[in-house]
Parts: structure tokens; sequence; C-alpha cells
């Protein structure tokens, strides 16, 4: 890895590290919230949350910080990476206004909650209200970041660096072959399997996933696997990365590859070299080359025959009732491919049209040519077109999603690229021999040395670029999927 | 409550809740580091720690902030609180050079690793020399912050404000009588007990310990309880107060007192005032008065007779070995007294004996009258006088506490404070009968009202005669010992 050479990005790197520790315990802070926090603590530490977020943005604003990061010569890859990332925070936390800020906080806590009520009673006219006012929020915040051609980019290019409807459209281009596809692999799979009904010893299938993460390549000794509502992973520092995980008694391939999926997260956060611990560019760069890392080892390493031939003996040990399925069953436990209502229980073949019904709506919201009150209809309607079912109710449609209540208007593409990234990486890094002779340790170190290692020192276009030779192409995709669930 | 009127000290409270956040997140971030945290981010939690604390200091010392305090006119005794509060920790920050603090840190790190070594090897002579630099380092803290007549006042004041060698004197005036009534009670006790060596199923000890805490008051939507290595309370916000036992596989009563302990601590912190909330005397006031509520809780209704009656049930049900002990048994075992080289297995009639023996030998250290070589011998004598044994080995005497490798010179006379302060509380607020109907609630009702809610308003002295009528007084704690132990 390149050294900080240049003083002043050395001077910077410096002030950053107090961004750096307050992130680290925003980390903490929320990882507590999703674990172990007591009920009543709600508000109070929503609070501190806040004040701190306060905190942080104070020093990206602070005049001499920003005159030092725009005033920086780099000379290097990293240095370059550094203040391209320190721009785009300072661009961030300058162009919003505080009214603005805290008027998105407001409403999006009071989203959050309507939005739990109105998906509890399959309400969407409960919820249209407060997310027509966030969708006002965020047309607002796309003037206020500044766009070109389309406001949805000025939102995609938060969670994804460059990220455009122009590049969507390519990566979308796939839908109807994707949409094809699905319907000829969905005939050759039953509507159901036993597994799915079967009751797990929770304590078994801990001690299970943590063995098989352990065989993965997961550092205990930096990370913990623990239980949260909703498995996530959060990277505090290098030294310290966890993920959770939900057990629900039954139908273990759930929990096991939701962990196998946060596993590969977190992989990208240990392997990022440690040249570049407390600085701007240590974390992953991107929310889709983050999902391309998870969805690699859930799908392309963790869905396959091989996986299920490797662990087999230590599943049936953990999991009794085992002993009544070959490996085949299980293989299709873990593939099963049938039209799903809720994008979370999608299968990897599907997954994208899901992905691509959301990106659709949320372009013509912010673009206006979508009103609020048309989107259940619409939803509906997309759904049969591309996946042939249709929500009985909203719940099990529109409301069926917290990112909305979040304001997350823009997020949603980067599942999409991850998975396609995946299948890209695995075609181009030539992995398959490597996943079919289980050699996790060197699919890892492929990984690592092509993606993780780098932090966010490169943007995500061009760590693609770098990593497989190409940008983004969707085509890998499609011959992953047609290979795996149409041979 | 009195209400914040002053508008510079409403300014002041509002500047103050950025410390207020920091010294939440320093929380969490310790609690994490007891329980949860993986092994390796050991060093890098130390960064995060540090940064903070640097973070803390620059607010506190921002000459804005010291001018708004050093100019304030207080007009009710909130205010008066508060300026009080706030000019110790300036006086803290702003005595103390930065290049003492870093060399306080780097000497009690090393001392901490060259501690546990020589405490496993019983091998005084290996820390020697950098306990001989940390005496130096609290001789010269000392000369910082400033003293009148004895530099130990000095350190005492910072774990207990207003706290001198004079006071102390007077409080270990009693020492002569503690040790006869020791002498005398140890005779009417067996050297051991049966359920000493009764092992126990943790899953319901912690259970019954969570069952016992619910009854005696503790809010459990506010709090934990979990397991780490030395039990410890926590407090966060108000509404984020966690307590933590050990559990060792025998000897039950170790795991509750210890936990029951920890909960005097946390309902403190509790039951402080909701006006109180993220201003500077939301916490409790000093340690001594913190641990007048634990020992409270621990020993003067924990110890009785009629805190067995109440939860024998409940007891047996957990822990069915005590089938086979009636309730004056298990009263018994928990008021064992015999001698002990460990402070924390000493039962409440020596333990102030072993708190005297430490509080002679810093005085001494301190004011260098006493070396540090010297200090095998003078315990090992002074042990002898005081409890009648002497340890055959250094691990099992002057080793034996971590405090010193923590420069924590000054800290041991609170915990006397704590028990003579809560035989007093016994005694004035009439708490006798409440304990002996097992009235949980009016006597947490008395502590609260009389204690708890003040938070940090009125400094220790003030608020024991506000409580209690009277300054310390340790004749009440010899009443008490008596009464229980010789009648």
């Amino acid at each position: 890895m390149e050294q900080i050479v240049t003083p002043e990005i050395k001077e910077l790197v410096k002030r950053y590290r107090d961004i750096w520790t307050l992130d680290y315990a925003l980390s903490l802070l929320g990882w507590d919230m999703e674990t172990y926090m007591p009920a009543n603590s709600f508000r109070e530490r929503g609070e501190v949350r806040g004040n701190i977020r306060t905190q942080v943005q104070r020093i990206y604003t602070h005049p001499e910080f920003v005159s030092l990061v725009e005033n920086a010569k780099t000379q290097n890859d990293v240095e370059k990476g550094i203040i391209r990332v320190l721009k785009r925070w300072i661009k961030y936390y300058t162009k919003l206004p505080k009214r603005f800020i805290e008027e998105e906080e407001r409403t999006t806590a009071k989203a959050f909650q309507v939005w739990k009520e109105a998906k509890e009673k399959s309400d969407f006219k409960m919820f249209q209200p407060v997310l027509e006012d966030i969708v006002a929020l965020e047309r607002e915040k796309a003037d206020y970041l500044g766009y070109e051609e389309h406001p949805y980019n000025a939102l995609l290019d938060l969670y994804e660096e460059g990220l455009t409807v122009k590049k969507c459209e390519k990566i979308f281009s796939v839908v109807p072959q994707i949409s094809n596809l699905f319907k000829k692999a969905k005939e050759r799979y039953p509507n159901k399997h036993p597994l799915e009904d079967e009751p797990y010893d929770m304590i078994f299938l801990r001690r299970l996933i943590e063995n098989i993460l352990t065989t993965l390549g997961f550092d205990f000794s930096r990370g913990r696997v623990d239980v949260s509502p909703h498995p996530f992973t959060v990277e505090m520092g290098l030294y310290d990365i966890r993920i959770t995980v939900r057990y629900e008694g039954k139908d273990f391939r759930r929990a096991l590859m939701a962990a196998v999926h946060e596993f590969g997260h977190a992989m990208y956060e240990m392997n990022v070299s440690k040249d570049l611990w407390t600085t701007p560019v240590q974390h992953g760069v991107s929310l889709g080359i983050h999902e391309s890392q998870s969805r690699f080892w859930e799908n392309v390493v963790g869905r396959t025959r091989y996986f299920v031939e490797r662990f087999h003996d230590r599943m049936v040990m953990a999991l009794p009732f085992l002993k009544d399925y070959d490996i085949d069953d299980l293989y299709r436990y873990l593939t099963l491919v049938r039209p799903e209502l809720i994008r979370v229980e999608a299968d990897e073949v599907q997954y994208a049209l899901h992905i691509y019904l959301r990106y659709e709506l949320e372009k013509k919201l912010i673009e206006g040519t979508l009103k609020v009150n048309e989107l259940p209809q619409v939803w509906n309607d997309l759904m049969d077109d591309l996946i042939g079912i249709r929500p009985p109710k909203d719940s099990l449609g529109v409301l069926q999603d917290i990112h909305w209540a979040h304001a997350s208007i823009g997020y949603f593409p980067t599942y999409a690229i991850g998975s396609m990234f995946a299948a890209q990486l695995y075609e181009k890094l030539d992995m398959k021999h490597l996943i079919e002779n289980k050699n996790y340790k060197e699919v890892m170190r492929n990984l690592r040395e092509n993606i993780h290692k780098w932090g966010s020192i490169y943007p995500p276009d061009e760590l693609m670029m770098r990593a497989s030779g190409e940008y983004l192409n969707p085509e890998y995709f499609i011959s992953y999927l047609r290979d795996k669930y149409l041979s």
C-alpha cells in the first residue's frame, strides 16, 4: 500500500482521527441499540446519537478543515482517495442546511412509527401523507445537493458514488432476460420444501453458524456474532466488526444464509489494509460493492452443492433432523426458486426483479411522473408483470420495506449492483474451481487482494475496473443464473 | 426540584450537552470492553477512549466555557451545584499538564501488566519499580492540583469531594473498637460453611438474581444485568444503567450479594431526578456516597434474616440444594465472620480494617515517611495487629488490589465512608422496621428522597447533613455492628 507523504494530508488524517473516533462510538451505540439496549432508553439513545452526529458535522465543516481539503495536492492513489472521500462528506454536510437535516430527522422518526402501524394494519392510506412528505423532502435534498440530467442522480450518488439513472438503465436492461429466466427456473422447483417447516435447536444452530464462519475465515478475535431482530453488520474499527443473526426457530437456511451474507460484509471490513487504519478510506467504498461481497459469499459460495458437501457432516450433527435429507435435498432447499411477494425472501433469480420494481417507482416519484397515492396499484401491476403474482394486501406489497420510511430513496439499486458484480467477480477472477474445491482461503485471498484491502481508495467504478477488468456488466449475472438454474 | 433560571447557566448546560454525550459514549465503550468486546480490539478501543477523553478535555478547557463558569452568578441550589461540579472538572483538566496525563496513562498501562504478572508470581520486587514511579507521579499530581496541610488531601478530594486526612483520622478513630468487635464476633462463627462449596446452576442463579432485583426495585426497562470478570455498575444516561455479575460456579452468595451491591449503585443513578437529565449534576456525587448506597442494599438490607425470609422460597426453587438448609443456616452463611487475607472476601465487620490498613500506607507513601520497598513488611505486620492473620505471600497481601497499579491512590477510604454512612442512614432514617417488614419500596423511597434524587447538587458532606442531620459519624457504624454481630 502506498504511504501518505504529503504533509497537509498527514495533518488532515490527524484531524480526521476525531471523526473516526466519533464514528466508531456511533457504530457501537447503534449496535447496542439493536442487541442489548434496555427498551426504555430509546429516546435518550436517539439524543446521544443525534448529538454525536452534530459534533461530526462540526468537524467536517470547520473552515480550516475544509480549506485543507480544498487546497490539498495529492501525490498518489491513497492520498487521492482520502481527498475524494473527504470532499464527498464535506459536500454532504455543507450543502444540506441544518434546518433541512433536522426536518428530515423529525419526519423519518414519525414515518417509522406510522409505517410500522400502517404495515401491521396493511393500510397504505395511513402511510401515504408522511410518505408524500418524504418524497418532497428527498426532491428538495436533490436540489440542495445538485445534479445533472436527473434529480434521482443526486440521491443515487449518496449510496453508490457515481451512480446515475443512465447507469441504472444499463444495469436493468437485462430485466426481461431475468424475468424469462425466472419463469423457466421456477418450473423446475417444487413450491415448498419440507425443511422449511423443520424446527431447530437455536443453541446448536448458533454453534453451527459460528463454526462454519470460522472455517470460511471469520476472525472471532476481531468480531462477534450476536442476535438482533434484523441481521446486520457493524464495522467499528479494523479490530471490531460484528454481525448479527435472527433465529426464527424453524427453516434454518434463513439464519444460516443470513449469517453467511453478513459474513461477506464483515470480511470486506476485516480485510482492509491496516495501513488505512483510522483514515477516511478505511471502510468499504459503497453499498453496491459491499453487497457484492455479502452476496458472493451467500449465493455464489453458499448456495452451492459444494458448500453443502463441505459442511454436511457438521450440519447433521447440529441439526439431527437432517439425517433424513441427502446432499441433493439440501442443495435444492438452499436454491429453491418460486415466486415471492416479499423481497427479503426472494431467491437470487428473482431478487433483481424486486429491485427493478422499486427503482422504477422511486425514479418516477422523484421526477414527479408518479404520485404517492398511485403507488399500490402500480406496485401490484408491476409485480404481476415481472414475477407473476399479485400482492393480496399492501403489507405484502408496497408497505413491506422500511427504506422509504427511513427516507432512503436511492438505496435499492445497490442491491442489484451487488448481485451483478458478485457474478462478474466469479467469472473474471476465475473462482469456479476454487469454489468447487472448497478452497475458501484462496477465494478470500482473491477478494481481499482485488477488493477488500483497498478500502475506499478507489471509487466503485474504478475499483470494478481494476478488480475485474471491466465496468459493471450485467451479462455475467445472466450467464451465472443460466448456468446455475437452467442447466 | 428547583429549575435552572439564570440564562448563562442555561447556556452552560446547553454546551455541556456535548460533554454529557461523550461521557455517555465512553461509558458504553467501557461496559462493552468488559462484557462483549472481541479480545483483539483492546488496543484500538484504548485509542478510541483516549481520543474521546481528549475531546472532553478540549470542551472543558475552552476559554469561552471556562469564562462562563467563572463568571456565573447562581440563584439556587441546582445552579450552585452545576457550577461547583463544573469548576471541579475544569480544575482537574487545567491543572494537570497534557504531558503529565500522558505519562500517567503510559505508566499505568505498563503497571497493570506488571502487576498482573507480579501477582501471579507473588513477586513484589517485580512490581516495586513501577509502583515507585506511580507514587512519584501521584506526589507530583498532588503538587499540580494544590493542597493545604497534606499532599494526600489533593488525591483524596479526587474521589471524595472535600475529603482530607483530618476527616479520615476522625473516620478511622474507631478502628480499635472495630478490631475488638471483630475479635469477639469471629468467635461466634464457624470457620467454614458447607454452602461455600456447593456448586450451582448458573442459569438458575441468574434467573434468581434478576427476580430478586426486580422485587427490590430494579427497572429492567432502563437497565440490564450482564456477566463480566469483575462486577461493576455503569451509568450511561438516566435511562440506561447496567450492572454486571460474575458467576464462579459455587458459593452462590458471592454472585448474589455482588448483584445486590451493584443494584445499590444502579438505583442511586436510576433515581436521580429527571429534571437533572443531561446536566453536570445528573450523576451520583461521590464514590463514598455511592458506596453507602451499594453497601446499604448489600449489607444492611441483604445480609439479614429478614432478607433470607423474604426470598427463601425462590432461593430453594432456583438452588435445590438449599432444601437441606433452613433460614438460620442461610443467614449464618450470609454473615459469616472470620479473618480474611483478601479485602474483597472480607465480611462487613472486618472490612473497614482492610481499608484502614491501605489508608495508613497510602498516606505515608505520599508524605514520604514510608518507602515502597518497605510495603510488604508493614502490610503484613499491620494485618497481624488488626485482623490477627499474616499473609503467607505477597499475592495474598500487598499485591492483591489493582488500585495502585491504576494509580488510584486516595480511592480506598471511600469504601469505609460507604460502610459507615450506610449505618448512619439506617439509624437516622429509621429504617429498622422497614427492613424487618421487608418493605423495600419504602426503603427505596427513603433513599431516593434523601439521597438519590439530588444527583450531585450538594457536596458529600452537605448531602450527609441534609439526609441524616449529621456529618459522617462513625459511631453509628459501631452500634450497627455491635447490634448485628454481638447481640
